[in-house]
């Protein structure tokens, strides 16, 4: 590890750098507004107008009223929320999804087959990570014809891989047979233009440090008229939604870190993805066999690159090699990088053993000198070794 | 509500101010170290060290092993998982408890008893607040007699009244019965000594914000040897124990927070002490029927004083007549007091409905010259008036 050598950040959808206007709005409000937004003293109102002024923000950014906004700890605890309450309050027997899904999903829903006896339907999906859609109908079919209620989660964007669910789609199906739909759409807030009204989803989790915010703080979307109730049971919070005190420098730094990202997003989409092209266009010029992750001919998330690498002799250690280089890349998801030695993703879509998948993910940041210097690199890992 | 008034800030069970050097070592780790900690790479690395020095640190202060340290979202996430994961994965079939617990124990335990039907019993109080010891041993013992699996969760420090259990004596009495024990210490942590290991605790709460730290992150101990379980499904942080993307900021923050508090804590009790006799006496001696709420012989926080005045044509009206004299206190709990018109703990106690509660807390920046006002402003509201 050399500690001087410039760093290369490509791991952006484990993490975002925040945004130094963040960084800064966060720092005074640490410091200035301290009151508790349930006192209801001069600078308890003065936290409680900051909170709603954040709520108001995000709900206009994500096409949605301010009460459907709930602020949480951050995506985990949003999409726990989501399924958890489903089957706690609404009386969800059934819930279909993926075993593509972040494991903040597949995790909860095996706690609830297994504490409550949650039907669990698990979608099956082609080795490019597509969805059966024609399943997810059958199924839901089944439901409305039984009278099963059932919740529908699935992703907007696989962290992972890239790939994206036709959202629309689903949610026009969801809606049809009487089935609540949540997306995880964790990688996609700040990335993609969204409305929730008009996308017709239920329920929707975003965190902040995804979109140049800060981390432990996130937010869960529910429409008006879902009584989902509370997951963290405490003080009459987020309308008795969520106990706690409120993270007031969080809530505001996500919400400024939306504004802002929603502001230059679309300059950003076009500098990224010429970026992310230029690395691929370079990998696949410079690297025989090598091949990539996920939907090939339909949408893929534009700021992630999934390379799968031939089998090499310094493939295991790839990622090793390119951090001793100063570059930041990650195997799979950084949320189980230290547990496991393959993700359920990789595995999920049936990558063979002895390839190497490499998550490329851009950022704002990012420059065309960068992404040079990565594949400077990569040759010179994969193939002056050889 | 006049804005040049300079501020008397005695709402400090509510939350704290943060520290000065909590705040800015925040603000440089918020653009410093965006790493996420579970990235094997460089970054990853360097953000997982910070965890895991504040993780050692505050086992450090709090008398156990790192290992049995938790970070959480706050105290509220913490009480949920005690509770919660005690019913889902350990079996507990009994809690024992009392109803002038915080929201964050009693709303789950409602939940807990309407999902999962776990027997809640709720210990008797006396007009101070005292628990009912004798009806905790005879439940103990039945418990152990029928073989109930049984967990009791009372807190150390009361957050409205400022009672404070035996707690050596509780634990004791669990473990002599087979029981496990969890106590909410949000209101104690950072304010008095405290050996996890020696007070013989199975779990304890804390939250950060309630020790001059940030809000929106806590901590749940969890004795070593106990397989409590997540609650919050997802990767793998937190060995397992709480998915979600580590909050960097706000776990540097807290244990710094908890390291400036514990070793100022004798010179800061002394001094609050001081202040609080100040404004006990100086209330006695102005205001003719007033009393004080809680425990009068027992021991009661240093920090926390309750006072109950008698019935006055501005009693209802009093906290708002102290912000417009820039005087900020509450009515009892921050978290409720939007919602309800008169705190559970209140009327747990039996509180009089023509009197007037006022929580006054007082935290390391009060001065004599603020008591003094306070007691200036209390007199003419309640006694030039009338």
């Amino acid at each position: 590890m050399t500690n001087d050598l410039p760093r290369i950040y490509l791991d952006n959808s484990a993490t975002t750098p925040i945004h130094p206007e963040v960084a800064s709005a966060m720092s005074e409000l640490l410091i200035r507004c301290y009151g508790n937004p349930s006192s209801i003293h001069f600078l308890g109102r003065e936290s409680r107008i900051i909170i709603e002024k954040a709520r108001k923000s995000m709900a206009q950014a994500l096409g949605c009223s301010p009460s459907e906004i709930f602020f949480t700890s951050g995506g985990t605890e949003s999409d726990n929320m989501a399924c958890r309450c489903a089957v706690e309050n609404l009386g969800i027997c059934r819930i279909i999804s993926s075993s593509l899904e972040h494991h903040a999903i597949t995790h909860v829903l095996d706690q609830l087959h297994k504490v409550h006896g949650t039907e669990i339907c698990w979608l099956p999906n082609d080795p490019q990570g597509i969805l059966d859609m024609n399943q997810l109908q059958q199924w839901l079919k089944e439901s409305r014809d039984l009278n099963i209620p059932t919740l529908v989660t699935l992703m907007h964007g696989n962290n992972e891989i890239g790939n994206m669910l036709e959202i629309e789609k689903v949610a026009a199906l969801c809606k049809a047979h009487n089935a609540l739909f949540h997306s995880d759409m964790v990688q996609t807030v700040g990335h993609y233009p969204l409305n929730f009204t008009e996308m017709g989803l239920d329920m929707a989790s975003g965190s902040a440090h995804k979109f140049y915010g800060p981390k432990g703080v996130g937010f869960i979307y529910i429409r008006g008229g879902l009584s989902l109730g509370a997951m963290m049971a405490g003080g009459s919070q987020e309308r008795n939604m969520r106990g706690g005190t409120e993270n007031l420098p969080g809530i505001a730094g996500m919400s400024l870190a939306l504004e802002l990202s929603v502001s230059s997003m679309d300059q950003r989409r076009e500098r990224i993805s010429r970026l992310k092209n230029r690395l691929k266009e370079g990998i696949l010029e410079a690297i025989p066999g090598v091949t990539f992750n996920g939907n090939i001919k339909g949408p893929t998330m534009y700021q992630v690159l999934s390379v799968s690498f031939p089998p090499h002799p310094k493939g295991e250690m790839l990622l090793f090699h390119l951090d001793i280089e100063g570059i930041c890349a990650s195997g799979g998801s950084a949320c189980s990088s230290g547990a496991e030695s393959r993700s359920h993703v990789l595995n999920g879509i049936g990558m063979p053993k002895d390839r190497t998948a490499v998550r490329f993910s851009l950022g704002s940041h990012n420059t065309e000198e960068e992404i040079d210097r990565t594949l400077h690199v990569l040759r010179k890992i994969l193939l002056d070794a050889s």
